[in-house]
């Protein structure tokens, strides 16, 4: 597949198969029941249609559950338009019946670097409208910051940068420029007139977030962003109850490998970790947790995991996850001194939580592809390694990320921050936001019902006596959960 | 696919895809490692051939794992025929590896009953040897005892029974007088002589031992039969730890479903039920156990679940899920008042602990597909209802069965079985036989250096004390694990 | 026992039996192994004697743990007195070996609420100095807010406030307000003086906490107070694994009663309601959660537990824990409709959890003492219920407390807060302050040597990309944990 | 106190203190509540005194449950007089209860050796009737095997066995050579006229069951035995669950040690192990296993444990616990290179898993006792190290035995058992039984009611299917639940 700056086609999607779609929708169907936060906002909000022709871009993982947050936002009134945020996370049915139902979207499984980028800018360049031949988002969905960085590099161009001249760190850093380079000479000032309309970002993962505040505190920040990352109802039950279900999921598919017996090594005991962390154990494995944190290790020992360094590990470890966002976290070196038959995957963030790249660049070794997203590794003095989805998130690349129920807390609060910073754009500051606790309570609120959580009503005199409202919000900022 | 009474084909397989050969051999050489015992027992075994000649037909579900036990066999010199002992159980990677190295093997996924039964006959169809065009099993590997009743009812045929010409309980079982009456006609005799060169056969699974014991107390079984299924290390190890790893699994990859949250009920709390409440509960279900016997039920209960019946599940039951070896044990009448969207499957044995034929007869209902494997019945009011692999055994049909590791514990109690069977067929009666505790034993030792396991050795003194050989067998017989 | 507003006594403490001084002291030298934080602190510490002649008055469960708090602040050089915050939470081998070593302890198991408030008042009652007969502390560490709530109310009667000449709302209100009033007529201008030297308090709890913020709030604070409640490395540890370990060992105590295959109901899902349900599930419980709050009742049904009212568990509900910090969660109506011989008791915080005083007050029914802590109530219709620790803190009514290890985490933040209130008493205002991260990591790390917990240490390479220091703080501040 | 070998006394038992009597009741009224099974028993056999006038003897842990086993016996009709089996486990209060009663019993907490076995030589002597003076049981209740080795040997002594002079293994093994050797004089032709009158025995443990099958292979039992320890609704409840729940209760009345993060070595994987190691983990423990047995050993495995030898824990063990029956399984070289300030106790059998008199005897060991049951070793090199019960049962001397509920199964099972042995006296021969699995089923359906458990019915056509009654029993005798 070949993609980017080039007229608006006629058929504006690029999916791997089009007759997917029945099958997808199926699913879809599914889906929904399966995500009640989306579904209550469907039906609360959707007569009045807050989004009302809004342009959206999204760039999250293509996969039936953001199928049902696209059509929800569809529904609000949005004019969605679609990518994903990782070459292997892609539902190829999803992304099909998506394009199917009219929806522009520029994903399918197995993206090159470069087609991912293409893909990232179709999904941003929504059709002109009379003198301009092209027009950004006003909204933008992010999952891990990349479509918020492509704008910013590209008006950062515009306004005399010379970034996309410099040297690249890494191959990925390179085609970003050469794409960037690419828009500016076919596109002069696109840059500009898409920041003009830009109204807000709202950002799923930590990484993403990370990079946001980053960029508040340089004082770059081109619009108002909200952290939906780190409403209680996203980071500690996604992040913590969907790892818990689909790492497993992921090396299963992957491997059909036994757990039970094994030594497993997690590194890093934030959410997902923990998630991780107690999944494995429940299967049966011995897990050791590797931490740069003492409170975090503290908390590790004190469920009894064994925490311990990963050098510390090789030779008896028979599966590593890495959970933690950094990078290097698994080096060549480790790699070279595993037990043999080792599985080695990531469910953190980017691909080089693993030293992916240097494996691959390693003198003698041998790489044996044993299924799409499964490579056997032989390095150079015999012994065997497993490295999934190559390094990149193993529960999107081996198996369906998370299941549909806890993304549905997750993508309720994107609505609510969709919504919300449209709005009020007029009141947002160029900062990073978080949504109210209110606001929080009420995504759990909306998932109870279907899991048929009764809840207890407070008295008069007992909010009194806590000082809070009878209906909340119930807990001070700094609460923990 | 058609199968059945002809001649030797020159082909002499029949599987899906052949191309799939390579793919299925990567996964054996993965597999190789995960189970120790077979491969142990190929080292100290195979250079002396124990089974050299031997001819030996399996009925086991045509897995990866089963690959590796084919080819132990073959190691220790048996020739050797094989089929899948269940329509949808087939891996067909792992059937075309073993086609493609020789083997003759018929098993794909998703036979049809009659293909299923063909492919039986194929597998205990050896090429004739001078006057006889065909030769039966010397030996046969039995999983739910489809070979064994084969023979077994042909062997009555020919000796005056009228059970083929009476009426039928269900489809398969006509389909069965069916091939045994063309059978009958067209290899007169052929069931005779299959008896007289039998040697015995081992026995997999409960429901097959099951058989074999009333066989036995009725005075009819014709060959020595060793029940592998009560073996330990079968019984406590391939059922309980086996069904913890692979329902999850089936589940996953059919539904994707969230389990968190889920309300589980989980019909049986033998081996298999154990595993499957276990690993349900520590994904965050919510599980209800039903039991008949109310030993088991207190164990339950102890282990903290809810014990009820599924009567009183219903309208709160997410996820339906039968253990049992009996029928009829979620009905028709149950799944027509479950909670909308409710999941039924089965990990016990046969399909019939679901009433699906009732439930594809029942009138104004209407079964949609979502992908192989995976239905959706929508019920005359309207609500809908999945089931996963038509009522049979969702590890296997919805995912790969058990994980190698277990299953090389059961694998090396069918090859110790096997092999003993053979060399001590002079001694044996018409008997159904467990294996000596010390070999017992043996196999759970082949099976603890992989996973750093070290044992404790009895000093002289200790053993004399516990009045048992320093080196085992350690328990009484009625030692219960 | 009979105490306060007397000469100072020549024997300054008031303990049950300075007997058991002997044995405290060895139970005291068992703990000082597993505090290795607060011993850290000492070791660090001692030589500069930061706390050099400060007197500083605590209110806090006089137990063995406690010692070693009491003995640390002592080694650092304050001048120090002590009081239980809790009538029954007292181990009188710790009070006597604290009273023999010199400090002036005033605590027993069993007080009356009577002595309980004179002996708050002894413990904050410091030797004149000249001219003056008494002088108050100069810091405070509290546990529920008692002393600081004495200080206030003495010296707002000083300042004109009626508030101990209206009527009560409870029989400890009352008593409370008699001791001002005797304190006001016997010790003129004593709560002025007091307040004049007082430079800060450390706040141990929850509730305590809550009423600082409220004191805060509405600016009557007389002095910087402390959250130490809201150390990670308290309310994730102190609540969530000390009650973890603790709840069970008074349940036991007190009842010796099987916990598997009962039903228990946890009222509250915060971290000392998830430590309670964990593990009482772990003991084979049927663990119903009660919560007012939906982003708490989520977590819990993610766990597998089901949440429901009080009311929807009357008749099946063996066991009933409060863990709220609110009042009437278990109220009369609910007692009088349990199941037969129902056990209730609190972890959570105050007696008014459960409605005892309406219990007691029952037209009918009788309260039969089985041993001290444990009373069965027989209802008017004959059912009968055990109410353990007269509704307080079951786990220091019934057992002793949580165990060192976690009390040292806890007690090394009310430590380090201690001596930052006392070094930084220029700068701090009358707010209440958080501990910040690095001193609450710090107290983290002063516990892994001890449970071999080896931290993995960030590369300058890792540092950088986390954006964050090598040698922490990590995390942002609104991190959870 | 002394004891043995006079005229009865007039005041028939011996007990710590009568006035604990009242305490002892209210705890006996509670504990049969949790006791349904021997409640029911009661009920339903009671109005025909099937003992009518028996002369039982019991030697077992005199607790409150076993007194709700002596009075249903009592109700049954018989003639009862009981001893503990072991100086530590009496509960003074449930004794005298029992002695107020008017039932004969001997027993104290912290017995001497010698007055250990006067004790049991007084339960098994019965006023004598006409011209003897004194009679022995016709019924024995053991637990561990004491009063049936003292008659066996009592009775060889008189038939001309010399063992009582040869030289003995143990100080404990002279004790009772002394007492044969008194008894042997003042009471000549004793054990004949005890031998004569006794029917039968029923044992509770794997010791004692142990030492019968020794007795019966070698044509040395004198009496039938029923082996009430291989019951499933014994062995797999009251060994498993029961010491999930006495094993942490013992540990926390002891050391109020804090078990989360800690490094517990539990030896052996028996059901008694099984229930430990589970119990520890989920305090958040890691648990090192050590097995002799390959099977159990794996299945450790399989549940996430490490299996190490004791040898490759020192050092890093925080907590020993011995579970296995053997002895020497904690040796003094063992104890001298330990982490200092170990735990180590014994939850097994005999005090002899640990090499107690060996460390005692140790040169240079300094021995401190913390309070009962908790003694504190100071080794010669300076390191510490705490024995708890002196190395007897920890749950039974540091805490209070097995909870009411676990231990009505296995009393449930004795009572049946002494009914049988008693009612078909004349046709039981000289082995060991086991009780038949349908009186075992009925005692698991006793106590399903207490805890809620609704049990699923067989329809006639599923027993046919099955092969089974419909009311049970369900499963073949070598079924291992």
């Amino acid at each position: 597949m070949n993609a980017v700056v080039k007229d608006m086609p006629s058929q504006d999607y690029k999916v791997a198969d089009i007759s997917l779609a029945d099958w997808g929708r199926k699913e879809i169907d599914i889906a929904e029941h399966e995500m009640p936060g989306l579904m209550s906002i469907r039906k609360k909000y959707a007569a009045d249609l807050p989004l009302k022709g809004v342009r959206v871009t999204g760039s999250l993982h293509m996969t039936i559950q953001t199928a049902v947050l696209i059509e929800t936002l569809k529904d609000l009134g949005a004019d969605v338009r679609w990518a994903s945020c990782n070459i292997f996370s892609t539902q190829d049915h999803a992304a099909a019946a998506i394009a199917q139902s009219g929806t522009p979207v520029f994903a399918w499984k197995g993206e090159t670097l470069e087609e991912y980028w293409d893909c990232t800018l179709d999904a941003l360049t929504f059709p002109g409208d009379g003198s301009d031949k092209y027009r950004g988002p006003e909204l933008v969905v992010d999952d891990g910051g990349d479509v918020t960085l492509l704008i910013h590099k590209g008006y950062e161009l515009e306004h005399g940068s010379t970034w996309v001249d410099g040297p690249s760190e890494s191959e990925e850093e390179q085609i970003i420029k050469n794409l960037l380079k690419r828009v500016h000479k076919e596109r002069p000032g696109f840059w500009g007139k898409v920041v003009k309309d830009w109204r807000g970002v709202s950002e799923e993962t930590t990484t993403g977030v990370h990079r946001l505040y980053q960029l508040a505190q340089a004082g770059k920040l081109l619009v108002p962003a909200i952290n939906v990352n780190d409403s209680v109802t996203k980071s500690k039950f996604d992040n913590l109850y969907g790892c818990r279900e689909s790492l497993a999921d992921g090396l299963k598919r992957a491997m059909d490998v036994m757990l039970a017996g094994k030594v497993a090594v997690v590194c890093g005991y934030g959410d997902v970790g923990k998630g991780s962390a107690h999944s494995l154990r429940a299967y049966g494995c011995r897990v050791v947790v590797t931490e740069i944190d003492p409170i975090n290790a503290l908390q590790a020992a004190m469920e009894g995991f064994e925490v311990n360094t990963v050098e510390n590990t090789l030779g008896r470890g028979d599966i590593y996850v890495t959970t933690t966002g950094n990078k290097d976290v698994i080096t060549l070196e480790h790699m070279t001194q595993m037990k043999n038959q080792a599985i080695v995957c990531n469910i953190g963030h980017f691909d080089n939580e693993i030293q992916v790249e240097k494996l691959n660049k390693l003198q003698g070794v041998k790489k044996v592809n044993i299924k799409p997203q499964v490579d056997k590794y032989i390095l150079p003095d015999g012994r065997e390694m497993f490295l999934l989805a190559e390094g990149r998130l193993v529960n999107l690349g081996c198996a369906t990320g998370h299941p549909s129920f806890v993304m549905s807390n997750s993508f309720s609060n994107q609505t609510l921050a969709q919504m919300d910073l449209w709005a009020n754009r007029e009141f947002y500051d160029k900062k990073v936001y978080v949504l109210p606790k209110k606001l929080d309570e009420e995504v759990a609120r909306l998932h109870l019902e279907k899991i048929g959580v009764k809840l207890t009503k407070l008295t008069d005199a007992q909010a009194d006596y806590l000082g809070v409202p009878v209906d909340g919000p119930f807990k001070p900022e700094h609460y923990r959960y």
